[in-house]
């Protein structure tokens, strides 16, 4: 799978880490539409991150197509021609994000070990001068 | 630049982070040849993350491209025959070196603040739970 690139395992891939935020989003009733986009780039702004609507909408389409959320149109209250799109978990769909969540949280401790081994390995010496 | 993909600022490239290797083993007199690709595999071993040739390739000839490493060949001792090409800074390398981990040190801190921040945000409730 993958055509576009084989995967060396590297740093863990944008798409996943979206899906992380997307499941948690969910789990705490705030995945709406897609505020998702603008709540995403808020956060992440002062860290120079910010994700393009291309990205969420795969990351979305991703987890759908896995049974792990589901699509629901609800009319907006005191509206009554509009609708707004929220998301939560199908049958099943509970289980298949916790189990995800578990899997992203190894990856994520993974990434900060390497990163931490490449500002130890190639920056150490800098640091060990303040040591005695 | 970049015709592949537009940058959303998420993690630092691969490219990047051998590129920062490669200079720091430069300094430690130890980029020989391909070696480098091995003594990365061996390294990394641990992390689930295996370099390819053509990344550690791509990144030798931009950081030659951009003057800051220099391709020498020399004699391998005793042999007369064979010879071994080994790595060195330009005239003017060493600098753009520096200034270069400068940049990345700064890059590396701020993946790890937002892998941090994704742990904290997707299972921080799990954590807190420990605390009193």
């Amino acid at each position: 799978m993958g055509d576009k690139r084989t995967s060396s395992g590297f740093l863990l891939k944008q798409r996943a880490f979206l899906k992380l935020y997307m499941i948690t989003m969910t789990e705490q009733d705030r995945l709406y539409g897609l505020k998702l986009l603008d709540a995403l780039r808020d956060e992440f702004r002062p860290f120079g991150y910010k994700p393009n609507h291309s990205e969420v909408y795969k990351a979305l389409h991703d987890l759908i197509e896995d049974g792990v959320l589901q699509q629901v149109k609800r009319k907006k209250e005191g509206m009554k021609l509009q609708e707004v799109v929220y998301y939560r978990f199908p049958d099943g769909g509970y289980e298949k994000a916790q189990l995800y969540k578990r899997q992203l949280k190894v990856e994520l401790e993974r990434c900060e070990s390497m990163i931490k081994k490449a500002i130890r390995d190639n920056y150490g010496y800098v640091e060990s001068a303040t040591n005695p």
